[in-house]
């Protein structure tokens, strides 16, 4: 197996959910639920063999946004919204 | 690749979950979301082949509205509901 | 293209998340969720074309009623669930 | 058309989420998200007839109870809990 | 038709949503998202005979979990996490 | 039936939500999702025979980070995101 590397595997890239910035919290988001997805899945070939299939599916794509939202959602709140 | 220009892939425009309006917080919970998409698949060609079919199909509607209404609660929260 | 009219496409109709009562607050909620159905597809023929399939589909209508339930808690919470 | 009398439209029935427990809370999620049906497809014939269908389809099902558990959350946190 | 138990009806199964200990509030989430099925179909028969279809099905039981996720997350606040 | 060992039926392993890091916070949302799972299907053959299925399925695999997503949202909340 092409395995993919330990950093991808880390599951909260930093080891915080506190970021400077809101542009920070939603790459954070992005990468987290990313890293979840190789916990499942960790051979690099399986993934890029899917990346065709998903990344040109318009409902797979939604689905992608949606995850992106609802870890947005925790990154978020842990920040205070960075409203400060 | 007919890449999205680099303002469509920022994770969250304007870099502040805080809007004036709810109005205004609902548009960036829009954004928000395509902009997720556009970081998953930059190719305009492929984004705008996609239109069609999800922009017709009720059942890829309603799952988009879904997204952009967990944008939206995230983002509402932010602005503690705009009561002030 | 036969467009819906521009008071469809207000994304937060009354401009505010605040209602008198609960059953407002939900009324709000569905208008929400079509309005942004409507931004992502503002053709009515579209629209109305659509409508037999997923009014008449179990899942479709489940799905629905899953962002109601979606948006309508943002709502709740903005009004501090009409407590008092 | 068929259609389902006044009362099943209603979006909060009683007009409140304050319910005296637990258990009428969680009746009240099912009839809300019920009635949020009821008010995309007004028709009890089509109504009835989907009901075969989703009833007897574990997807749908599982579906239904997600509505239900977001449609509680918001009715739960409305009571705190009924804690006290 | 083959009834299932009225026990297995009752929504909130104790009547309250306060648990010792997260492993009994996490059982209770399993047992509130069975009871909000049991509602929707309390034939037995129906639901026995579905049980081979979606307890086989790896997309079935993501969404099973992803309810048990969503009622756990109610259930955890109202026992304020059990961190006490 | 070559059944799942007693520990991968614990609902909450370790019995509490409360972590020292975010690293395992995210580690419990993932084991808790899966132990749901078993919970439903304790049968190590059939979990064993969807694995291949699910795991190079991008649909399923972006199901799964969404369940994870939302456990995680709860394990974080019960630690105050681990601010301190």
């Amino acid at each position: 197996m092409n395995r993919v590397p330990d950093s991808e595997l880390v599951l909260v890239p930093g080891g915080s959910l506190i970021t400077a910035t809101a542009e920070e919290g939603r790459a954070l988001a992005i990468t987290m639920a990313r890293h979840s997805i190789h916990n499942f899945q960790p051979d690099l070939d399986v993934l890029i063999g899917g990346r065709p299939t998903y990344s040109t599916s318009p409902d797979s794509l939604i689905a992608v946004s949606q995850v992106i939202a609802l870890e947005f959602a925790t990154i978020a709140a842990a920040n205070d919204y960075w409203r400060s």
